[in-house]
């Protein structure tokens, strides 16, 4: 069982990020060294051109590999985690439809989480992006 | 002699992207496959935490590249260049203080540019971040 | 149906690479934007510590990728295709078993290919080492 | 002062990693966050083709890195170092000439050594491949 649920995530990135709440990120599924993400590109959201920027969609990977840390590790024992560095190829034009971030945790270690990102749109078969990184833990409380 | 001087790549991006306005990045200096760019960080645009998110900075580091690739090539000419993929390491904690990215290009061919980025705080000599990353170049016009 | 077959590969590759005949790769599956490839891991080519190296992981996947580009576009038009960037991340010591690499082609287009593998030791669950790469292809003849 | 001169280090590699030693690696300068490594190319270790595979660059990269925190840690703490992730980057195929690499530590913490590398032909301006890689580093022992 994760030590975080999807709803517990969100209020959790709320609070500790507020900047980030006109995303409207969606956490549908968390735990198990994966995640799900989803933000929603409407009129509001929409780029000149009609596209969602590069920054924006490594801004979603990094919180998807965020999240899936969060749900495996809890949002205490994981706040601290920090981004050490990350690789994002950028595969072809986001349509305008909501973008899913599929995370996988390749690896859970004492000190690193290591993970891949794989950002579609929705009802699209083509990658619009695919981010590997890895987030630096704090060390365990211990006692 | 560079295509286009600081000036000219300063009110190109001010046109083509509107939405980084609030940014108000600086062109310091461009052309011969380097470029410095100034992120002010002021009161405004301090994130909570007083500090600068990751992927602001991959902004950042990204624009860099995209505006030494514009003075080498000119504005016209490397207009629809598009980032291809970039690795970034996040290294310090900036500080409150302006954001100073150092961008050379390491490579300048037909095809593909390829360029890395040191962001620093001014006044301080710790990096904040580094990147590599590639742009892929719109096939040269023949006349 | 791909444009060449495993064994047409594996043949292509030991004319064109004889210095990776000890290596001894078995093509296992390629077509379709997929590959899979072996490399046994015998008592000749165990390094001291019983362990394979970085750098012959990293070789392994360079040559997962190629092949997959290989099966795709034939052997005759990607020949000349050359990596131009890739990423590893270190996920685990191998195992001393046969090494198996899942490549996976996330994008072929004209000019650039990306993909990513996953190196697994047979008959473990861990991975050892995910690599995503860019291969920069040959221009289509036209005839 | 560097915890270890270039000649201990070369001495320390000699006798940890065998296998190299065909590879003839000389380390010209280490320490202070720096180290330079040349790699003699002669007529024996010329490949087919008259060039120097990827993996090889990837090699010269990774040991140039791990050269440059064995200097400024010393063998004994450092030898556990393991290499994390590493991003490479090939602009140009190298000439047959000697390949330098020059190495630059841009973190050097508690837990993880970030740097990178810059390969050059003897007597070319245009480099011929970059790197940047992590290192993880083993816990310091107390006294």
């Amino acid at each position: 069982m994760p030590e975080a649920n999807p709803r517990e995530i969100e209020a959790f990135l709320a609070e500790a990020f507020p900047q980030i709440a006109d995303l409207n990120l969606r956490v549908e599924q968390a735990g198990g060294r994966k995640a799900r993400v989803r933000m929603p590109i409407g009129e509001d959201n929409l780029r000149p051109g009609g596209t969602v920027s590069g920054p924006t969609l490594f801004w979603l990977a990094d919180l998807g590999l965020y999240i899936a840390v969060l749900a495996d590790l809890g949002t205490e024992a994981a706040a601290m985690a920090v981004t050490a560095n990350a690789t994002v190829n950028f595969l072809s034009k986001p349509e305008r439809a909501d973008l899913i971030a599929d995370v996988r945790l390749m690896k859970l270690g004492r000190r690193l989480a290591v993970g891949e990102v794989a950002i579609y749109s929705e009802g699209k078969d083509d990658m619009v992006a695919h981010i590997t990184g890895s987030y630096a833990l704090p060390p365990a409380k211990t006692g």
